[in-house]
């Protein structure tokens, strides 16, 4: 216990640092977490030439092995740098610094920064992000805020994706949400299709405002 | 690293003394490994009725929280023991050790134990297990067996569920088997779909035969 306290004191320091960073170079970092095939990696691609038209957008990805996401992601128009974590199960701090390091982000725009597909371990991990987004999809069943409370108490916002399959599973949307807001009264949520479009002109919203926040909060604060 | 390593070494040695009581006892036990949402769950509420008539079975359940999924076991009319892991994100040997304690299964049967939903860390955790099943729906993508290639590896068997919702998503089932084969040209690969029952048969049948093996080297093995 005292191994991981130190762990993760050692990774709030470098993800102050990162947040300092952000903040002299008015920097929005997202940080997108959800299981394996949650749909994070496509809400990406949705994404992207929709918020394109007016703000600059680049993407850290984070997978285990394979630069499969990274070229997804610049595909679809976007600058994108990979890490791979090897038998690492999140991303730490550090390797956000150094890929921020990589990637050079303008001043000014919004960094995604794509979590290793795991709706677990990741939430214990300050990147130095503006917020947490927690992305799951309708295909998982509705009991999954109450399954892993951890991340959807630290994320800000809840994206359920794959709208499109909803006709097709049993999940109860409200019910799941519901779910979400007991162990998190705050969080805020929002259903999409990256497929159809649906819902995503309010993640674009969602979105810009929080950017437009942290840039006005970047000019104000020493 | 050294931490990690002095982690897994004490892990291995409990894993071995459930693996030597497995033995003792006639008891096959598999390890259920998959994201959140692969349906690791419904796959076992599918098995019970059809291997309840030759075998008997029990199931340990890993959550991070909630005891729904021993529930939903219960109900499928089987003995199930839930284990919360609180932030913890796999099963060790020792919680299954307590686990079987609890869990008490009658000799020469079959322990199911459905790990945290994490395709990640449960990968490094040995727990005495006879095999580890890695689980993974058609909704997930075909690169996961890349992406995430240390469980593969690690698993004697891979069950791609959720063939029902094949038709609607474009995951192209064999080069995600392909991907599944190039990291462990040694994998067993099965398609079910736990809701229309298709492909259950080669599961049981698959779970069958690697039980009798086990229950025969425990009568011969000293």
């Amino acid at each position: 216990v005292r191994i991981e306290r130190d762990l993760l004191e050692k990774n709030n320091a470098v993800a102050k640092a990162n947040r300092e960073r952000a903040r002299a170079n008015r920097l929005s970092i997202f940080n997108l977490i959800g299981g394996p095939g949650a749909g994070k990696t496509a809400l990406l691609e949705a994404t992207i030439p929709r918020l394109g038209k007016r703000w600059g957008v680049s993407v850290l990805e984070g997978d285990q092995s394979t630069d499969n996401d990274a070229r997804r992601i610049k595909e679809a128009g976007c600058t994108a740098f990979q890490i791979n974590t090897g038998t690492g199960c999140h991303l730490d701090a550090t390797m956000v610094a150094n890929g921020l390091s990589e990637l050079r982000p303008r001043e000014g725009t919004i960094v995604f920064v794509e979590n290793v597909g795991n709706l677990v371990c990741p939430a214990l991990f300050d990147l130095g992000e503006r917020a947490k987004i927690v992305v799951m999809s309708v295909t998982e069943g509705e009991d999954k805020p109450l399954k892993y409370p951890h991340i959807f108490r630290a994320a800000e916002l809840f994206v359920l994706t794959k709208l499109d399959l909803q006709p097709l599973v049993a999940l109860d949307e409200e019910r799941c949400i519901g779910f979400a807001r007991q162990v998190n009264p705050k969080i805020r949520t929002l259903r999409v299709s990256s497929r159809t479009g649906q819902g995503m002109d309010d993640f674009i919203a969602w979105i810009g405002e929080t950017a437009a926040k942290a840039t006005v909060m970047s000019e104000t604060t020493p």
